[in-house]
């Protein structure tokens, strides 16, 4: 019998955060908690807030394999960052955004430069619900509590902390008795 | 012996507009001044904007065929709009909007709900030169003169009116003697 | 700590095959034995021998979550096959093939009509070992035992059981005392 | 009033090709001619015997602007071969043939790796009509007159000279009083 993830989710940031950032360190304690929760975590699979969220995964005690998954720009499997436990080199660059945007029910963005606005645009677009990290400079603050047009009747969420992340999501995956 | 354009650029706009849209009328007045100088035109080759642009480069008297090329989502080379001279049908859906964006030397970009926030992002982080027009309401509004993140140096230039566009490309693709 | 599986591989093969098909069966127990000896599992994430290794290695008793990644087509995480652990909805069309390629060590091939045709010729041009069954009709009989080019110096592998398949794939993943 | 051309061809073949090699200087000629008739050619872009049938085709006397189209696998807009006028810079790497296959009515192959395997391949899924040249060893050669599988009732026609590609062109883009 299969193991059966509460939900599917893509975490969204800026390649260059550092271990000791804020943020690097902010997106690794996320990729804890959603592993803690049950989520598996798409990203992008390379460096910054794509390797802090995963490397977070692999250090919640709940931990499983398959938790971490890596959309990467290239076409090397070997290209993913050391915590990606399923590498998906889709070879079609940036183009793999839109990949990332489709791949996951809620896509959770924080800081962010026109990479990740592009993912949120996308994610928009498709029907995604997005939460959005109001803590950190960015593109995913600037648009918190936002529609990016009319296409959608209802706005990109807010959280300030890892808490109301984890509240926004298990609204939106609900479980019985939990 | 080889025609040889001005210069290669991407007009980036939304799906919805109708005719009688001034949106519309600005972007076939557009696609009409951009032949007129001598570009030739990129867009997603689909309605609204796309189509706009393209009709207006037939219109002009300087019109070559080339000079409207349509990069499509869709796998079927005849879902482009009439006035299509090259049919790209990528088949590869939304996330031909990063090709949009590689193509041209200059995005130029108007009115814009989450498509053309997408693909104004990928422009800005191909390092592509943008023009935003501020006279309708969207992204291209909200972005035009600022920077979306601090990998370039230069703005998303801003115009309200064709004459505007035509100076900055003038200056974006400078000709001896013209 | 991360489990880590003995390597990573992708089964190509047509769509269309039903269950009793005795390709559809060779394929499940391919599913079941692939999954026994450690690997992860990729394919196309559709029907028939998408299908039916993914179904296979539900059915291993070694299963465990995350064997089995489904690189879809469509935009639509949920059309994937219900065999599917992790689904990756790239939305690129047939281009995809070429992500079920790169992202394998290895390349199973069996049955197959052009579809199958143009991965296995993805995964010879990006240097991946090739497995092909020649059991069945299709590509992977007619190419079994071949060189596609001379870019490369060795052949596509033959296998007509199982059991060949396993020993293939220990050989290009030597592991330890096993 | 837009000039309309007769018809839209993609030409695949290796990129090895040098210009004095027998399947160069066939290209080049190849590439004449289709201009000559008032086709519009689709190519991968690059070097070999891409870059032979652009050159050609800037050589015929009824060479206009835009008859060579190059769907680069590069996101460089100049990386194309110097015989291009329009170039679609993908930015998407091998998954771009699928976009050369889609483009064109017709696919005419020669010689060919691996590369060229592909595209005939998603060539005949797509359903598009394909002219394999049987003068130059390579997947071309070996594949024509036959089918790929039961999917369609044609086969792939065979042509051993330009005369024969452009006889079949005729028969597939007939026009009155010419």
């Amino acid at each position: 019998m299969s193991f059966k993830p509460r939900g599917f989710v893509s975490v969204i940031g800026p390649s260059y955060a550092k271990v000791s950032d804020p943020l690097y360190v902010f997106a690794r304690e996320l990729g804890r908690a959603l592993v803690d929760h049950g989520f598996v975590i798409y990203s992008g699979g390379k460096r910054g807030i794509m390797e802090a969220v995963f490397r977070g995964a692999r250090e919640s005690e709940h931990y499983f394999f398959g938790a971490t998954i890596g959309i990467l720009p290239d076409s090397d499997r070997h290209s993913a960052n050391r915590y990606t436990d399923i590498s998906v080199p889709t070879g079609i660059g940036y183009a793999r955004n839109s990949i990332v945007a489709h791949s996951a029910d809620v896509v959770i963005a924080l800081g962010g430069g026109s990479g990740t606005l592009s993912e949120i645009a996308f994610a928009w677009q498709f029907g995604k619900k997005i939460i959005a990290i109001d803590t950190f400079d960015g593109w995913a603050k600037e648009l918190s509590g936002l529609k990016l047009d009319k296409r959608r009747r209802d706005k990109i969420l807010k959280a300030s902390d890892i808490e109301t992340v984890i509240k926004h999501l298990e609204k939106l995956f609900p479980q019985n008795k939990k």
